[in-house]
């Protein structure tokens, strides 16, 4: 069963996905908990997750070894970077393909920068995660987010679709890339990205439950394969009245 | 058997070669497929490469482990880098020669940007996959593109001739390098080539076919081995009569 | 047993840990010891530890080598800077955690600076530490000073919050932090990093006993679990004054 | 036996050493080869080597591999750079000394760029040529040229001196260095390089023979063992009648 | 035993060290041996510190290979750097702690240069070094030099202590260190390196003998534990009436 193959029957046994990310706490601080300040603990996250029955959660090695027992499938999100970092964009891997499977992950999550002056190190990265996650044999889902001096506008059209093609061309199982605007221009983006699956990165928490639904009503009409929803579930909070919109959508 | 022996047995078949390039979607994004959409699925393509009959394809490692199936023989290109990279040219591995083989390749692409102020890491990194090109019995395409603060013009005689003799030294056992404008200049690029067969890279797409068919027509001249060429085909509604014609002349 | 668990059982026998940090010779340089010259040899440090009967001492490598034989429990610092080091904060190990094992260490530290411009080698070199701590099943204590150009105020809630959570998601099985000033805003730390024990960096000498004392309270107040404490006990003339009140307030 | 033994019974059997260099290809480019262009084809090179009868040839892995079968004794240069790499000197391994040995090696070549800001990279290279040169027995010839913003002179006697003593202390079996412009300054060279063999390197094509030959009767006065020239003999239309007398010179 | 205790028992036999230092061919060039021409032969100089019966030598591993044979104990000094080197003071290993051993080193020494702005890449080549030469079982000798835009004065006392506790912390078995100037600055050096013996750097030849010799006693007077000196034996006209006085007071 190719890797692809196995992403879809573990997180999108519904015909397309809804994950619960949760790796703020590295790439933001814990800012982004304020406003709802149970989200600072990843009991009550995984909880959410698992009530509000979710495919899956992305977790970094430190949630997953201290809170993680198999509760919903995981997505190990091998790198991260703070916020706090001034340099030229760049992630690392803080934890292995190996550790992640002996963690419980189903997938493997890893970003990269394409437009960083440091592309070419998380490229070579990269290489090494996939050659891993073929041996151990975890899909390997890639955040895909251009950045950098070249890059004016990440969620432009061209830029989008762009990272949806480099995800693609180097290897990954499913993706994670930001929306478009509409769903005319992501459904090229969609269609640059092959036979990959493509969720939707849900993004800062909207004004209203409506705008975010609207992204994702938008996802699905592109031919979308879902979305990974942080912010905009976790930081409400009530995160069950959006989260099961998002579900009523995503799933149809 | 030499691995240029190699090469030509696979590649040449015909004398000369005639290899569809498919490596645009990491290197410039999905813009190259707005000319013919189509083109933007890997599927496609192949489908294309079989039905002219060409001598191979290029392809990076997540198209070959989602679309290829030995459908015609294949060059693996090993590293790529985004148009969106702002620093000094770099490209590295994303694919080792092992996962290359592992999935299909009967050769192995690798870019160097000599001139650039990482030269020396592409060095370096070509010389390991040298290593497992020759362990693994696969033949090294070295796609040689100077580049840099010190190269004027990447396709003056003297540049190419220069790429064309640096990938003979390092281990090249074909080449593709770009045209200089006229067979008088690229033969003396194809003698400093050595025993090693050169292809010309196609580049981008010219305003008419003849425009591009005059170049083909100069490489054969020249003493070439024939064209690496991807969008003076797929970018074409109808890539089928260039491709026939380009065929015509290479094989002669 | 959880390395947490571990950890508690070593360091925090009586509820919360007093542990003797000593690793000022690298990061300061002498200059610390001046105020007490006594405490430029580790043998009176040591002696002090024993004497006051604190949870554990915190050593780099040659100092646990040349001075350290199972007195009290030993935290290994395995990296360190010196002062004099001009560039983007980095602290590479200089020892490995199977030498510190074989030193007899009953933990690891380990500092990250996130926050630098080197901040990615650190969070990769910390990744392979954690791999070994694992491999050799010793707790890993996480020194988390961010510190860089983003940096305005090392000791603001936001930034020593934005540190307890990266030490959390990076894998900590206990952790070093900087106070906040007082115990309200110190106690959002303690919340965001979770599962993990959470002891404050001493910090420089403050000019009463009170003033540090004050500061041990509110870390106790706050549902820390207890104290790294350096420059404030051996520092000054008579360390077990002091130190005996810093017992009896995280004790309890 | 010594390597410095194994250099001087394979490459010095007349007592002094007259090694055909060919490098130029990577460090200069194919211009090199404009004044003879017979000079561009490998095989014409090792052929004129062979008539000439001299002691040894020196080639990058590329050419070794396709034109070398043990015509005469080969030192396979490891490393090289272009003359279009616009950094701090550094010249990297393309070829490892393994390989060089399955390619026929007697003896492997590596350049230092002492003073070039990344000298401590090739430092760092060649130590571990080094020892990969004492496993697999083979002389080590290190081509020691001073080079970057304190080196205002590269034929200065202090540098070449010091280039001399460089390749001693680094534990070259023999070296290639630039001349002094006179007998008396290089056998202060001669003198600091110890008990290692030291060969003038070539250099340009002189305007005259006899300014060459004037040079090379200068390497002998001073003690030197011989010479590695290419330019001054393959650039000449007449090969024959300067490296006969380069011969004469040499051999006495 | 410890590797302390063995540095003892082969470099002070009677009670202190004077050691014969000769690694300036790489760090100075052989300007360093223009005072007396016979210098520049390690022949010459391993004779002179036999005839004087020091109690070591220390050499770069180029002169151990091609002169030295046991004929007193050796320091093989792992790592250096030329003056010509312009950037961030750096110094990588050039040869192994298993490759001295091989050589016959009954020690080995590494360069430190604490204040680059590439400190850490020594610390982490320590840590190499560190661990082969516990793993060998020879004492490592560190020599510590602060260097960099926050290093006013390499031998002010605060530099030189910093210096000397850097190298205990960092697993020093002896240390070679600068001069402060007087025995009372420089006592505090020799307390904060702890159980490490202290070895004055010699430096560069002072005008008279009396000059030198005071410095040596200075050394012992703080209870330094011997020299380390080159230029102030060999570069005089006649080494041996200040190597005997040198050694009059070292062993007292």
């Amino acid at each position: 069963m190719s890797l692809v193959e196995k992403f879809r029957r573990t997180f999108m046994r519904r015909g397309r996905a809804v994950v619960l990310a949760y790796d703020h706490g590295i790439e933001h601080g814990p800012t982004d908990f304020l406003d709802n300040e149970r989200s600072a603990d990843p009991a009550y996250i995984i909880e959410v997750a698992v009530k509000l029955g979710v495919d899956g959660i992305v977790l970094q090695r430190g949630l997953a070894e201290k809170y993680y027992s198999g509760q919903l499938p995981l997505i190990l999100k091998l790198n991260g970077k703070t916020s706090l970092y001034p340099g030229e964009p760049i992630s690392v891997a803080n934890c292995t393909v190996e550790e992640a499977v002996s963690l419980g992950a189903s997938a493997v999550g890893y970003t990269i920068y394409a437009g960083s002056g440091l592309e070419y190190k998380m490229f070579e990265e990269l290489a090494r995660i996939k050659h891993d996650a073929v041996k151990f044999d975890v899909p390997l889902v890639v955040w895909s987010y251009p950045r950098g001096s070249k890059v004016k506008d990440e969620q432009s059209p061209e830029i989008v679709a762009y990272a949806a093609r480099v995800a693609l061309e180097l290897g990954a199982d499913a993706m994670k890339i930001k929306y478009t605007g509409d769903p005319k221009t992501f459904s090229w983006a969609v269609k640059v990205a092959g036979r990959v699956p493509v969720l939707m990165s849900g993004g800062p928490k909207t004004k209203t439950d409506e705008e975010f639904l609207r992204q994702v009503e938008g996802v699905v009409a592109a031919g979308g394969s879902g979305v990974a929803v942080g912010r905009n579930v976790w930081q409400r909070q009530d995160p069950f009245t959006i989260g099961e919109s998002i579900k009523k959508i995503v799933y149809g």
